[in-house]
């Protein structure tokens, strides 16, 4: 069992190629005290990323990295991972990164790469997730934050939370609600580690 | 959407391999009123279940049908639908059975199997559901009662149950867990039916 160890206060760098929300809710827990941690970066695939422009609204750092730019997917992360290294950062967060994280920023941040789903995993991984909820059926979802691995949506689980999915509930409706959880655990996970209580062994996460 | 008719008071088939506490969770509902369906029927597919004794000590018609008995499925299968149809059963109710379901039973029974799985599914199909969250190291997992389909736990899902993993959780305990739920869970379920208030629309089942 290997513990996450805690630095002081954390630098967290946000990978996002969409609007962010989840960004902005991890920001505003930031700034109103209750998460001891810095979001020190934002780092876009997407030129056009809302979220680009939030970052620099509220003083952040933020670059759009063209992938198209580099040769392959390594010569692209190892571009990320010198700004990540640049800024000293502890924990990449991706909310809302489109892309599969690979080997380069695995390797270089081993067990400090999260990410939020939109299901509880292991149902519903990948694209669209509150859409297969709601035609699958099923009358619980949620929200999973875990450890990126090398898989699609497959690493190890810190939190989840349940949301109910009520009969006339659309894929809409039904992310809506989820969203609600997503604001609220991602935070608290991140507060998890920042306070040193998150351990990892095998696949399965403790909080001490 | 087709209404899943009600009779009037249901009379219900279990096919159980094994204890069949799902079973007795049922039998005891019907007894103290909660649950406005008889069990008139018990079949088991080993000759050795525990069930078939307590049905019998319940004074509940129960049978021991040999699967090896007959040359495939298809007539083993009518011969358990011979049976069904001549206790005027309404409803199959599955409770750890073993097996699964053919095309002679779901043709003679559509929308009109039940099963009962310990995990929220499409999370944990198959064996060993429990271990399978466990080893996982997913944070909730639950039961769910659902329609059987030819798949493998893929039939339409009627109600789900959460149950939150705890972190020295063992297949065992967790199993203990998801029981006290199961044991609820399905005989409301079966009430629902009861009373008319069950609607399916392709794969999502509704409750007026």
């Amino acid at each position: 069992m290997r513990q996450v160890t805690p630095p002081k206060r954390l630098r967290l760098a946000v990978l996002a190629s969409g609007r962010g929300s989840n960004f902005l809710a991890i920001q505003e827990a930031s700034q109103n005290g209750q998460l001891q941690a810095d979001i020190c970066l934002l780092i876009s695939d997407q030129a056009s990323a809302p979220a680009l422009e939030r970052a620099r609204n509220l003083g952040i750092k933020a670059l759009f990295i063209d992938p198209k730019a580099f040769p392959d997917r390594d010569a692209y992360e190892s571009e990320l991972v010198r700004h990540l290294q640049g800024e000293g950062i502890d924990f990449v967060v991706l909310a809302g990164y489109m892309r599969l994280v690979g080997r380069v920023i695995l390797k270089a941040y081993q067990d400090r790469v999260l990410n939020i789903h939109p299901a509880l995993l292991p149902s519903f991984p990948g694209l669209h997730a509150q859409r297969q909820a709601v035609e699958y059926g099923v009358k619980y979802s949620g929200c999973t934050v875990h450890f990126v691995d090398q898989g699609m949506d497959t690493g190890p689980i810190i939190r989840q939370a349940v949301v109910p999915v009520e009969e006339n509930d659309t894929e809409d409706s039904l992310a809506e609600r989820i969203l609600v959880q997503e604001h609220q655990l991602y935070w608290q996970v991140l507060q998890l580690l920042a306070e040193g209580r998150v351990y990892i062994e095998g696949r399965k996460v403790y909080i001490v």
